[in-house]
């Protein structure tokens, strides 16, 4: 029985996906989905940030590899990271503040705003530094837009 | 002076994304990178292996949703999450094992099975349960493959 032989393999897969993933178990998995999330726009940001700062030299090809992870990634569908009942006070370990639910469509449009901006940046990153510190600004507006809108301050 | 405006917001906004972020401010940042994306193709895949199992009711948007994240999710450039000098051993955290660097285009190529495997159930997650089960034998067999060759056993 092919399905059942396949079924059986993709559980054990998906296990060992899974698995692999869970470094901080005691956490919501939603709540680790969003962090996680949020991680990766980070680290392809911090890429185009150093090097929008001098802080690292120029790089092409990195750098439109870090632009394009970015836009792919913020562009994704992020609502089962944010599912009801998840809000600070309600899980442990999340900033994320109960206004999001009762404003889901501003929320919605501030991550497309993001998605939007990281596009821009794709579309320019690989050309030189210049443009890179062109479109740096409205990706990190974006950014503070939405957490100062819905994060809640440390 | 606009440019230096936007710089300074975007370093800004960089930083605020960093922070956010940063929930596990040990981890090496690469790292804690290559969890986050284990951490959200297991999420994806999670909402996909419960109806697969029958643990959860088939919800076809639902279904696509998950498929297509993991798709995109699974097709971005994973190359600066796994800088040399990153294996266990190296630094903390990690199960990954030197010999992803010894056999990097193998290593790619395990990846791009994964990719190839959830583009085909991002073709059909919405159609029907029966389409979501048959399509994930190939990507839990494309999770195995890469931990049995790439990952330290726990």
């Amino acid at each position: 029985m092919p399905f059942a032989r396949h079924l059986i393999l993709a559980m054990l897969g998906g296990a060992l996906c899974a698995t692999a993933a869970i470094a901080h178990e005691n956490e919501n998995p939603a709540v680790e989905a969003r962090h996680s999330q949020m991680h990766l726009h980070a680290f392809n940001l911090g890429i185009l940030g150093r090097m929008a700062q001098g802080q690292a030299e120029y790089d092409a090809e990195l750098a439109q590899v870090a632009a394009d992870n970015l836009a792919v990634i913020a562009g994704t569908d992020w609502h089962a990271y944010f599912p009801e009942g998840t809000a600070v006070g309600e899980v442990e370990d999340t900033r994320a503040l109960p206004a999001i639910w009762t404003n889901m469509a501003d929320f919605e449009a501030k991550q497309q705003a993001l998605a939007d901006a990281a596009k821009a940046m794709a579309g320019v990153a690989g050309t030189d530094l210049a443009s890179v510190q062109g479109a740096m600004g409205a990706v990190g507006e974006t950014c503070s837009a939405c957490h100062k809108a819905y994060r809640q301050p440390d």
